[in-house]
């Protein structure tokens, strides 16, 4: 029998762009295994209502179970928001989200309280964020913007051109109206942007992006429950989808940086 | 029992832009009734793989089929262009879908013989436009071009404005080089952007919807089927949704130019 340390950890998105979130956790966890669920036939999340998210993301961590995981990592910003409870109600392994790592990272950074949220409509809609950051500190006033364009134009390829420019201005600007000092990219596709986001914010402007806080949350989880995989070998990363489509790797490979290998599509 | 004459016509969509299809066969129509079926849960189709693609207009189908539908109107491009010969072969029922009659409209107005078609990467990557065009007149040059941003720019309700002018320049520009005389909208979300594609392209260039001719294609089926309705009073229109979000409520009633009443949301 495997000693359930060097089991693999689980990590499950509405697609793709969760892979920004494994890149993360390889940087800081090399020697875990990795199982990726990518539920790309059912994609995108953040338009859909509060109950088929919450059912997308129950199947997503079916499917992961049955491969063993030892701990679940929620990658997609709208499962997050609006199936993080249902999860943590029926599963018994240790799960991280996106937003709570994101939120305290955010409430460090900020001087003058005031934190601006970018994210998908079902993100913001779900006000998680806001009720997470409220939790955290009660003074910290928090402005928020839906930005349904950015995760196409990431899709599109179009990361470095004046349209995506104007795009993201008119997004910040009412937040920046707002003299925000921090904000949160609320979706795994935004860490894309970020060169683009900074131009248009300002370097005054603190960037605070999920990956990184919840790959070190992770870490942590981990090492509390003494889960760490002992072994000294490289992890190995496999990833799953529901579909695949030529444009799904190709925008695979923008978020992992990386050749895409070992991927299997599968029915769930 | 009901004369079959009398049943409704059953139309699909991947979401709800086939409801500009809908107006379209309301006006000439205008006694049938119409049972309309968006699969929002599952959307974009316009990303999806072919095998994906083909399942999901399967399930479509089956559910519009126990409805007791007399004909079936494919108004999702994707579904068109991927699976229509797998539907034909498995219906008894007429069957209409959006690309054909489209065509043979862009065919019948181009002078000069070079037409441009814009729709999303999977309607484009079938080649279904480029293959039904040749039959109808090989002598026809056609010059494609995916524009995966448009159907987001619809939902997010950025009709007329600067960006959206300046994507649909970029985007039509290869198009436009080539001296295109006619342009065909591949897709049922860019109807709404027709004032904004016609600015960009020139007055010079014919502007084809495969609306209003799929609609036409249908009563001239229905007829040649003897399938007319033939009660004078009011067509109803049902409309089934697999999800249903506050913001799919917003763009329906964009795309019907009508409030959206009968709405209920199915599992299937």
């Amino acid at each position: 029998m495997i000693k359930k340390n060097n089991h693999p950890i689980g990590i499950f998105d509405s697609g793709l762009g969760g892979l920004t979130v494994v890149r993360e956790i390889k940087k800081i966890l090399p020697n875990e295994d990795i199982v990726y669920f990518g539920d790309n036939a059912r994609l995108p999340y953040g338009i859909k209502s509060k109950r088929q998210i919450i059912e997308c993301s129950l199947n997503n961590a079916r499917f992961l179970l049955k491969k063993k995981i030892k701990a679940l990592v929620i990658a997609c910003n709208s499962s997050s928001a609006n199936a993080l409870y249902v999860l943590k109600k029926r599963l018994t392994i240790p799960i991280i989200d996106v937003i709570r790592p994101a939120s305290q990272a955010a409430c460090e950074v900020t001087r003058n309280k005031k934190i601006g949220i970018i994210g998908t409509s079902a993100t913001i809609e779900s006000h998680a964020y806001q009720r997470e950051i409220r939790k955290i500190d009660s003074r910290i006033k928090v402005y928020t913007q839906k930005c349904p364009l950015l995760v196409p134009l990431v899709e599109e390829g179009w990361i470095h051109n004046e349209i995506t420019d104007s795009i993201i201005k008119k997004y910040l600007w009412p937040l920046l109206k707002e003299r925000i000092d921090t904000l949160l990219l609320g979706c795994t596709h935004y860490p894309l942007l970020k060169r683009a986001i900074i131009k248009q914010a300002g370097k005054h402007v603190n960037i605070v992006d999920s990956g990184p806080r919840a790959a070190y949350d992770l870490m942590r989880k981990l090492t509390s429950c003494d889960l760490l995989n002992a072994t000294k070998r490289k992890g190995t990363l496999k990833i799953f989808v529901s579909d695949l489509s030529p444009h799904f790797i190709t925008i695979g490979e923008r978020f992992l940086k990386h050749k895409l290998e070992h991927v299997s599509v599968v029915r769930i």
